[in-house]
């Protein structure tokens, strides 16, 4: 069989085009090599980009499929010109029929995360990740109250990938608490989340994956126990129905798919735009 | 003025959707309310989507913007039949030229994180991610070998965001280890570095911008001070010279740029497909 190449080519970091370029490959049964070219940038770059590209469909055998999403146009030029792959120019694709519509003209400034270092959004992203970190497991209730989010489950629900998702990805201040036995003898939740039960979260998780989730930290412990992990799940599940808090089974989600249906459950006023 | 909505439709999290979305818009100055219609994979949540268009049409006086990822072609169907905002279909687009030039159907299978948490990929995501935090901040030298990156600099450089956006994005193990007033004194890496150094590279910083930031935690603290700053970015940027390893500043640059420079530079194994 041909080997098929895709390129990904930007004049930032190309991870906009990698991103939509996996999910549109992803609808077919194909096995490609993966090539970023990021930072093309100059006409240079592009020429120099044109001859790997060419040279690769050669060796392959096979045209290369090549995603774009360049918003410079003399170094887009060379390419269209040069390339003998296969082009998916996503900005082009998209962005004239939008002119059309929204009666205005499109600035082509490079690269959505260019000079982001500066801008407000970005640092309120950075501090989230801080946030987040400091207020991983239950670690303080300082400040507990500029929360976005706070997750509650028992210890490997999923809790703390999730939130460092929710603050990388959306820059929100998610902090996340275990539910341990002493919560489970009070039957109530964490007394310091009682104030904030409006932004309160719930994961849990079949007891038999958790006990394998927690046998590859801590084999044949009484914490990873089957019986252990159902008797945890089951008071856990038990108090998020008392206390009325929403919740979700995280056993068959990814961390984005639980992120996208908290964001559904408790819309955070950050958000709102 | 009128009001301009823009409505992200997918069949999964629509996370991609958005993603490529924002970066279109990015080249317009507009100032557009976002709405995210995640998990629409019936025809029922379609009819709904679609009512819910159109009125927002109504109100704004203003056609919506309507960015579909949808695979499931009943739901796609109803969209494009009742809608009356500017549909960009975003998988449509790309689907069916990509099925000519390689000759296979699509699959139309739903969502790129749908059944992710199953995948091995997945979970080395997820593994990624608990290494990254379990090795930051120098904090563990236990498994050290398995790093795939090793980030090294000041305290605040940056190390801490982006190794965790490399472990989130890329499922790389990224470590981070601060460099401190006994390395400099020492004129060397931190020890337990020495054996891995082709993995290692360097964040460094504008000393006023460090200040700024390490002012922001501790203010007025010596550990903010203008000259400290000076002296440790002064002392750390000549150790990476000496060491030849290699290193970039953070002063203007997202996570995203940083970290697309550093698998540039790295090349790690885990990343060659």
């Amino acid at each position: 069989m041909h080997q098929r190449t895709v390129f990904f080519i930007s004049d930032g970091t190309g991870i906009t085009a990698e991103t939509f370029g996996n999910a549109i490959l992803a609808q077919f049964e194909l096995k490609a090599r993966h090539v970023r070219l990021p930072f093309v940038d100059t006409a240079d770059k592009a020429y120099q980009a044109v001859r790997q590209i060419n040279h690769t469909g050669v060796v392959d055998g096979n045209k290369p499929i090549v995603f774009t999403t360049l918003v410079n146009m003399e170094v887009l030029k060379v390419i269209q010109e040069g390339c003998q792959g296969m082009l998916l120019d996503m900005f082009g694709m998209f962005v004239n029929p939008l002119e059309n519509e929204l009666q205005i003209k499109s600035h082509h400034r490079i690269g959505r995360f260019s000079d982001a270092s500066k801008s407000k959004e970005y640092q309120d992203r950075i501090e989230a990740i801080n946030f987040s970190l400091a207020h991983d497991d239950g670690q303080s209730n300082r400040d507990l109250e500029q929360s976005d989010v706070i997750l509650v489950g028992v210890s490997r629900s999923g809790k703390t990938p999730t939130s460092l998702y929710l603050a990388m990805q959306y820059g929100l201040k998610a902090s996340n608490y275990p539910l341990i036995p002493e919560d489970f003898e009070r039957r109530q939740l964490p007394p310091a989340l009682v104030p904030h039960k409006a932004k309160i979260f719930g994961l849990t998780i079949q007891p038999e994956r958790l006990s394998e989730i927690r046998n590859e930290r801590r084999p044949n412990s009484k914490y990873a126990s089957i019986e252990n992990c159902r008797m945890e799940v089951s008071e856990a599940e038990a108090m998020m129905r008392r206390t009325g808090i929403r919740w979700l089974s995280t056993t068959t989600k990814s961390i984005e798919e639980i992120s996208t249906t908290i964001l559904q459950e408790i819309h955070p006023e950050r958000l709102m735009y």
